[in-house]
């Protein structure tokens, strides 16, 4: 076959507004929780933003150290009196609205849009209704989180590999698209985020297939804040130290020989 | 059992220095490419240095739009003229010899210290030295380059799960830790860094697993910066596509069902 091109239609640029002669829309990951963990190309994105429309995830407490607020309008799009489903629709409509009245529009969320983000989505939305729109990727709590408390989630030697799974679904779920058994047997570090309810069904699929119950673990509430706990433990005792602990969300759980590093 | 305590003795905070009376050493996640894709708290720690050690997968040319880099000794360790081991050797004892020196040290990396980035060794390294030691996330290429690329490492309803993998070694090696073939039936997206030289190896290695052979895949080199190239194929034309269009390190590539987005 012949090579294929490269795919330079997608790399979209913030000042590529020639098609629409709007400003348009940034995406941009908020980092983990600590306000000065987002990009510095978030931070001007920020900055130069007419309309921030933020989730309860992104650094929303502290955006007045990234940018003048008080010029801007914020819309904690967390608060929408609707259901989850419908809230996405009213926050994909927000977002839609002000870039076609010519607002320069900031869609800011935790941790990275594509990383379990829904940032796709709002993408594929923007394109939809032509309006320009841009990605800025931001640092991971599926990493960033572990750091924090001091845990690599790679080490030379220890590991090659790393798996970030969503633990929102149960594992048998039938809409859960992922296997847990083959993940066991993968032979790298297992992080969680989204997993909090769902734990003790997350680390049994993990020792049926089995990976053993004294495989270090490490969970962190919190992470990155000053807020955050962490509790080692291992896979055998994760959802008794959770439970015991009133770990809530949101948190982000390691299992692997990097945890008792 | 009783409930584990919060391992708070593993945060280290930058302005920890009462044992020791050093300012101490800042390992920095320097993102994937692109200046600004640098965090904020990495772009301060850059601003506070006085000495910076850098890899040539740091925003190394674009220190300047970071920080005054004239009133900063700047070393590049990836042309320390030593094999690769006693390279890392020499790297940590330049960090601690200016850090015991009372100098303000930043380790500058590419991507996320953390994410075979040996960020760990390195913060041993400053322990065992008694040196406080302070780690700051970067973005990781391995979810951000593919964004660059338009490619979301996960999307819903589609995959629940994402794999990093570090390519460096080809499957089957001794001292591979990746059971390639339960990856490959794990049902997450696969990315890959770190592998261009062993791209068909682990290829074949999915295959052989039964992964199927038109599985979408893209691979990415120097993503995030202005010399990209992106270039769509299939798990099967994978390391074909590689070949006929020379693509070279650093190049990340996605394998799963988010590369036909």
């Amino acid at each position: 076959m012949s090579a294929p091109s490269p795919r330079t239609d997608l790399h979209p640029h913030p000042t590529d507004t020639s098609a629409t002669g709007l400003p348009g829309v940034t995406l941009v990951g908020g980092g983990p929780g600590a306000w000065d963990l987002i990009t510095v190309r978030g931070m001007h994105a920020l900055q130069a933003a007419d309309v921030i429309l933020t989730d309860h995830l992104g650094p929303t407490g502290e955006l007045a150290k990234l940018c003048d607020t008080g010029s801007k309008e914020i819309i904690d799009v967390s608060k929408l009196p609707y259901g989850r489903q419908v809230a996405q629709e009213k926050t994909n409509q927000l977002i839609v609205e002000h870039a076609r009245a010519g607002k320069r529009v900031v869609r800011l969320k935790g941790g990275d849009p594509y990383v379990f983000g829904r940032g796709f989505e709002e993408l594929v939305v923007c394109r939809a209704a032509g309006v320009p729109c841009e990605i800025v990727p931001g640092v991971t709590s599926a990493v960033s989180v572990p750091a924090a408390a001091g845990i690599p989630i790679t080490q030379r030697g220890v590991v090659h590999s790393f798996t970030v799974v969503s633990g929102h679904l149960p594992p048998g779920h039938p809409k859960s698209l992922v296997n847990w058994g083959a993940l066991a047997k993968a032979g790298g570090t297992i992080s969680v985020i989204m997993g909090v309810r769902n734990a003790a069904a997350i680390a049994d699929a993990l020792l049926a297939a089995e990976m053993p119950a004294d495989t270090p673990a490490v969970v962190i509430q919190e992470g990155t804040t000053d807020a955050q706990r962490a509790f080692r433990c291992t896979l055998g005792t994760l959802a008794e130290t959770m439970a015991d602990n009133q770990v809530g969300s949101p948190a982000v759980y390691v299992i692997g020989d990097v945890a008792g590093l």
